[in-house]
């Protein structure tokens, strides 16, 4: 071959085959993304525009998406210290350098800007950077989600304070932060109910509670309550609305879905802003401990 | 915190740290570009628009891009076997994790997709995987930059003469593929020429050469005979054209050269599209030992 | 500090952390191991002061020994291709360069080789490789030391059959390897027995099984039918024989012993030559599933 | 295959390919040697037979042992906190796990212990942790040596003046702790010779500057001046002896030696104890920039 005297720089290729049997998170983060989202004037504490752009459904029809695995979108909010772009999936394949999955998630961003943002423009290209996370069992995936559920509530919770005390309180960013400064959970919760009217626990659970992609047979349909939050909810008569498990624990579900009617429905692709930390949403969906035996024999 | 339960997720994000004072090169690869290209009318065996579109340029506002690297881009070709979407630049950081070049330069490439498609739109988000691989010494760094500059040319050389066989020979691809099994490149030199009229020396040097990106001061100017095929090139009267690098090997630039003239040349980025296999190219700008010893103290 | 101005070089001591909550596996393998049991004299195809002196008891007083791990030893044969000296185990720890569990064998080797070698004096230093490879469940843990002991048995009955042909039979070790090629194990078993009368399966547990330490609870005393092949066994009135369970599967025991008596037994080391394929073994002692949650907090 | 049923259990086995054409440095460090020397009763602050224990020259017949680079072994002083056993070399292997080099030092050490510790029987077994780190280029390396050395000072001379305070001042280790606390180098010299008569200049140049083995076909001669410190030495009528390297910078050596006698030295494996920070060390043995091109290629 032409280039056989050169071909040895292949060599330096080191392998970066990911360890078998485990389940692969994919964490992005946005690069700049204060930057980024003030140059394209987000509206704050949440874009509703930003969260739909990211919303994970979006990559759905590729195949590198997990199949059967679950998406967690924090709340891309825009204050100084918290704004994160984060999305985190379980895929499986086996070579790290493989994993363009951060690659597609930019492209179809990129691509999905002009429908959410008609009127603005993207001034110049966004990045995000990719972190690979192993997890060798079902509790720490179960706890990784919980942290960044847990993460998303805290910081959206001091957005919404923080934003409050500017755009309605007339104060400073440097003043919003003075204001917040060492305040307990309770205190901003008071500070946005005394001074702007603000029940927290009213507002949207997209920005609360983040929104997570499942892909299962559970049977669903549109509730009425929930018009507007998430377009797509379990169906209220066979099982218990997710959100009822958000404050009731683990739902009485299981005896009451029939076995037929779960196998006649289709796996789908849903969006869902409910609880993921309490036992309700795993019972529902146990992270399935992978032995891909057969898999790992052809690697 | 109100995540700490969950915090020890974290302990699994294990570092990824970069061996020090090592040249850092970036390989992107385009997934499934084969089957974008066709579903993207690309035209056959180049295509003008797709290679204007990774134009390393268009990512050179950005911070990230090397500041004295180099940059080659393979020819993208739309055949069976050999499409490769490749940019190789060298670049700086300490963790992997934090090179999210490749995710900027997928949001590039779709960004201005419509600039250089403006009749075709995007039909689905195409995505790029990244290889990162680190090389000790100089030698290495421009040998790996010959191998492409050697594949570039096998790869070229097999498209022209495989789709002036089905293009204006009329043979079927399979037709095509038997015929040009196993020949030579003076074979195919001698098809091309022999059947077609092409003399394939002739051909745009963009498409034999490939595209290098480099920065460096050296002071360039319009030359008459590269009309249309570079649009910067290094001033005729100053230093030998790169062109005639390409033939003549070193140049007597050195010592043409004043001193006041460099230093008063601005950094500038420029896409060539020349020989970087001789040594003429790596004479005008060695690759520096670098010896981060300050940087690398700090890591 | 003096050595300030070369601090750097550390820098270049890249992280080797090890994934947390996988079961960390050492293997040791002897480097030039044919050469070095020739070079001894090592008797064939088993030489039993050689498998006395990896006894995995020896390294026992040391606390990096695995606490509740399984250590097991192939023979130790000397033939051509398959002499190993191989022994897994278990340990935790999380960086990669701190397991010195090789050194430390390495060293109890050299150390103990007079008393297990009284008339060989050691011509040269030894030396042995270390493969740690980690698993992420208890599943792989299992089917790991299955296939070691599955490992030992085709190669002792290669060895004992091709001695046999060589030290009985009078024929060159080409002559043996010969008529072995092709063999099946019904076969080896037969020229064994029809040419030398011997059973293989009246051979030494030990040669055939390998050896397994364990550290439990469970209660032990000697039996008069094992005199000889491993010195400590179940106690046979309370559990069943661990010979019994190689051919009868799971054993009753679970029922049978008291839980009073199990919490009153010591833990102790114990060296067995047991069938740890089937279920049997493992019943006995399951691999716990580990969740170091508060060791991986601190890592 | 009898264990082809568990043979996937190989694919867990990651490959651990190291960077080629780099420089593998391996670095040995003594586990809990502070109480190992304790309880074999080493001499402080230097005991003679414990650094002739660890001569790196002991590994030298074997092949693994580094042909053309150099080692460095600090001095295995006994005080608390800075007793080390470090041994650094330059080897050439591209598997991690298959450096077995500390196994091999582990075993020769051991093994030479009833020649150098007649008296004084091996309570237990010693073991050594073994980093591996890579240094892309020459100056790298020649840095990592200097730190070496310069800490073998730092620390030598600190355990020289805590060991005079303890055994001829009568001080407790406590009070001699104290006496030091925030000593600059100076004091300490004039501690050791205002009250105990002790020249810190004049104590071995083994104590001080550590000891070194080169391969190298320089020639040699005892000297006489010499005597007793280290048993071999350059050949004085040819090239200026180390010592006077130490002192005087780079010698003359090139231009008086002649190619002829160099041609016919023989490689030599020579254990130094001189300056390895100064140019003349390096000026005399080049680190060659090591491009193992054909060797790379069949990795």
């Amino acid at each position: 071959m032409a280039g056989s005297r050169w071909a040895y720089v292949r060599n330096f290729e080191l392998p970066d085959t990911l360890l078998p049997n485990t389940f692969i998170l994919l964490r992005l983060d946005g690069h700049s993304f204060h930057r980024f989202a003030d140059d394209h004037a987000f509206v704050k504490p949440n874009d509703l525009r930003a969260l739909e752009l990211m919303d994970p459904r979006s990559l759905g029809s590729d195949a590198r998406v997990p199949r059967c695995g679950s998406l967690h979108m924090g709340s891309p909010t825009s204050t100084a210290s918290c704004f994160e772009s984060l999305r985190s999936c379980i895929i499986d394949d086996n070579r790290k350098s493989h994993l363009c999955l951060c690659s597609l998630f930019t492209s179809t961003y990129v691509m999905l800007w002009p429908q959410c943002f008609p009127d603005t423009p993207l001034r110049y290209a966004p990045s995000f950077d990719a972190r690979i996370v192993l997890y060798p069992g079902a509790q720490e995936v179960r706890d990784y989600f919980s942290w960044r559920q847990a993460d998303t509530h805290v910081n959206n919770l001091y957005n919404t304070a923080f934003w409050a005390l500017v755009q309605q309180g007339g104060q400073t960013t440097k003043e919003a932060h003075e204001t917040l400064r060492g305040t307990v959970s309770s205190q901003k919760h008071e500070i946005l109910f005394s001074r702007f009217g603000i029940n927290y626990n009213d507002l949207p659970r997209q920005f609360r509670k983040g929104s997570t992609i499942v892909k299962d047979k559970l049977p669903i349909v549109k509730t009425d309550d929930d018009e507007g939050e998430a377009d797509i909810k379990i169906k209220a008569d066979s099982v218990p609305n997710e959100n009822d498990i958000d404050e009731a624990g683990v739902p009485a579900r299981e005896k009451a879905s029939s076995e037929k009617r779960r196998a006649r429905a289709a796996t789908q692709q849903r969006l869902l802003h409910c609880d993921i930390i309490a036992d309700g949403f795993w019972k529902l969906r146990p992270v399935s401990v992978r032995r891909m035996r057969s898999l790992a024999c052809v690697l």
